[in-house]
């Protein structure tokens, strides 16, 4: 549903889109039945193919060429479809958007392997591509992604983290592909260095707003629009950025104690929900996510006129107020 | 004491291989101090570097730049890094070579992200290189050495399986990275097709004995030589060339059976190892890497006069005869 809306914003990109989705087919495609049951899988899980979006987008900016971009597009969502089956397994996760993960349906393994596998092919993709920009801005993204999700193991369950840890965090698990999506767009068509820049940091406020709103989301949405139980990110010692403004409510204190050493139950849970929900907590996060997004309309506005900046505005303005 | 041995054979080249060195250690600096740690655990480790020397001696017989070479051999050991550390977490090794692995030392989790980590630091070296052809080979032989230990896991345990599944293996989990090495520091160095190609081959060739010798070994050597109790290989499920004419054996299959169901008690390994250990299927096995290593050898015979073509010969010869 929310799904649509979203693809509602670009169906004059459909078609551009719909070779995207083939050429993912097509790089999943492996000599092992273990992989290609894995993949299929993830890719009837589907997803707002967000990252090849930006990318499409920014390019439209330039010299526009869908046989030339997509070799960009694709390896990005590759990247973020590996990252999202080994998130599963360091957050042991069982479901993702009400599916199955690749670790719960098979195991943590073959979830590695299914991610090594898929990062491989993205690999390929990129050495399509005779642009050494592209790939150094691609290597980079991939280390520093790794890099984060190692940050992101250590920050675990810690109290005593502060607010920039966190826009670390999330910077590294989310804005820096949406980012790296803008900026290689632009690279790709040939836009110059004032505009690459524009679109790299509204790729970047988006996906920082984004991934605010995604941890709003966990706490304010219902188990079935989550496809997993709401307040799951606490549950794993995530903590997001509604906590920080909780950090010395009592319940909130405990969940937490609880949660890692694995002793939550059903009523803890929901009893920390209703701290979260009623706080004063929620709408401050929100505001948050709005100056972020505040930020990104202000790089669209500094583009030069073009009918794709009111697509980067709708889609600002989409991340700021989607329900789940 | 054998890795001592092996490194005689490449003295002259020990300056170049100390400058590799340094930048692995260079490459496996990161912003997590978790990373940092299981890094500096592996390059503690050390390893035979076996993959960037057939890089340096590739390149020899062309334009030699160990500037320009040390790119490919850096990401390339990478690689064989990252693929280390996600295999322990395959077959759940907690001893390598003596060492405790990063999943015995950590756990599996952060096991995944070092290795996904030290994957994206090899791409990182390899956007240095503006050479399409290395590029691709490259991204190829990532995909297969992904999908060959997916194989290896569909394999494990699998009784019914013949000769050609072994190869299989073998040929992605250590033939290809030799392989692509021989391959690579052959193109990089700008060597004609016809020697390329005896390079490429030779790599195949000394790769595929190489993993015969390291599978016989882990049924004769000792506890002591491996680092790790003989017989793991099994123990985890791995058919290995001696176990293919072992396998209408009461006592193996009566092993295997056992160990798929981790059954196994100290008294059936000894009872296994002793079964192998006195059949023909060591001499059998022996005899397959010889072939190998004679295949490669003639490789050696068509390139043109150089005095690397010596070491070529010594370092196949000491695969074949290594004893741990």
């Amino acid at each position: 549903m929310e799904k649509m809306k979203l693809k509602l914003l670009y169906t004059d990109l459909k078609s551009d889109i719909d070779i995207i989705e083939k050429e993912l087919e097509n790089a999943l495609n492996s000599s092992s039945h273990l992989i290609n049951d894995a993949s299929l899988h993830l890719l009837q899980a589907g997803g707002k193919r967000i990252r090849p979006v930006f990318v499409l987008i920014s390019a439209k900016f330039g010299n526009y060429d869908i046989d030339n971009i997509k070799n960009i597009a694709v390896p990005l969502e590759l990247i973020h479809m590996a990252s999202l089956v080994h998130d599963d397994v360091i957050d042991d996760s069982d479901l993702r958007r009400g599916r199955r993960t690749v670790k719960a349906q098979w195991n943590n393994r073959v979830a590695m392997y299914t991610g090594d596998f898929i990062f491989a092919r993205a690999l390929e993709y990129v050495t399509a591509i005779e642009n050494k920009r592209v790939h150094q801005i691609l290597a980079k993204t991939m280390v520093e992604i790794c890099n984060g999700e190692v940050i992101q193991i250590e920050d675990k369950f810690r109290v005593d983290q502060n607010l920039k840890d966190y826009f670390r965090r999330i910077k590294r698990k989310t804005a820096l592909l949406i980012e790296s999506s803008c900026e290689l767009g632009a690279v790709a068509s040939g836009l110059d260095e004032k505009n690459i820049r524009h679109l790299r940091r509204y790729g970047y406020f988006v996906g920082m707003s984004y991934q605010i709103v995604d941890d709003i989301l966990d706490f304010t949405a219902s188990d079935k629009e989550l496809g997993k139980p709401a307040g799951s990110d606490l549950l794993h010692g995530n903590i997001t950025l509604p906590i920080f403004y909780l950090k010395d409510h009592p319940i909130i204190k405990q969940f937490i104690e609880k949660a890692s050493t694995g002793k939550v139950v059903e009523e803890d849970r929901l009893a920390m929900l209703k701290v979260v929900r009623n706080s004063e907590a929620i709408k401050q996060s929100i505001a948050l996510s709005n100056q972020y997004l505040r930020k990104a309309l202000k790089e669209v506005e500094a583009l030069p006129n073009h009918q794709m900046k009111k697509k980067l505005r709708d889609i600002a303005l989409f991340i700021g107020k989607r329900k789940f």
